[in-house]
């Protein structure tokens, strides 16, 4: 079996759309508020956290980087919610994501890089690879669920299937 | 009338419990997750926007600076929802509020400092100033409450009965 090499392209909301929202100021709602002291950008990503008497919550992680050439060992998703990051930092991070539904196979991985002032949000049920920070430990603003009943769901890639090249 | 100083406090979790919650790494909650790729510190704020079919956003505001001493003429609350800001740049920021249900008064207003890594969330109803940045311009991560009601009160202070001075 031939090892896939992922290569991560630019991050944009329509090429993001099927896995999910990118939040960012740019394309986005907004309106003068504080009497012309602030800039509201607003809505910029779906918080579907209410399954299952679910609530959402706000929390840091903190990511230490990765090196690539990165295999793709495991991939997970939340089937119960959504789950938003948006970076503290100025480090960029690779994201790759998988359809829901279907179990992720080598050929179903997207993986996206973000630039600066991007963040994303995975829809509820999208599979993901966790975080993958490059070059420095970075933090996040993270919103995520909250409540009742089992949220995470894992699966393994075979090691050698999938391997994520630098962008 | 003789105009009250109001001096900013450094920001710490129990000052400040009386009107909602800091964000902030210490003394949260956390563990390890993604292989210990991540740290994850855990609910690090009330979000309280569910009343009256209300709905968790997540916004962007990019606020500029006010010049210190700022007459206080105003303060605001949303009786629906909390509101919570977590900065994107290093800026520190200065948050003023009073107690919920009574009208702000100058002897009841509070007035807050935040330090690199803190950030907010206004309880539901809490009295608050528009956000107050210092030095220079700086986006906030905002989360709070989407849906159906009136969400915002304002009452007017007089000027001259209430001025922010510098930390």
């Amino acid at each position: 079996m031939s090892e896939l090499a992922i290569n991560p392209q630019i991050l944009t909301k329509s090429a993001f759309a099927p896995y999910g929202d990118v939040i960012e100021i740019d394309g986005a709602t907004h309106w003068t508020i504080n009497d012309g002291f602030a800039e509201r950008f607003h809505d910029l990503a779906t918080i579907d956290v209410a399954a299952e008497d679910g609530h959402p919550l706000i929390n840091i992680f903190r990511a230490k980087p990765y090196q690539l050439p990165l295999p793709i060992r495991l991939m997970e998703r939340h089937p119960l919610g959504s789950q938003a990051f948006f970076p503290l930092g100025n480090a960029n991070f690779i994201v790759i994501v998988a359809p829901p539904d279907d179990l992720p196979q080598p050929k179903s991985l997207a993986a996206f890089v973000t630039g600066r002032g991007q963040g994303v949000s995975y829809a509820r049920g999208v599979w993901h690879h966790p975080l993958i920070v490059i070059g420095e430990t970075c933090e996040f603003l993270v919103i995520d669920r909250g409540g009742p009943g089992e949220n995470c769901d894992e699966v393994a890639l075979s090691e050698g299937e999938a391997v994520l090249i630098a962008p």
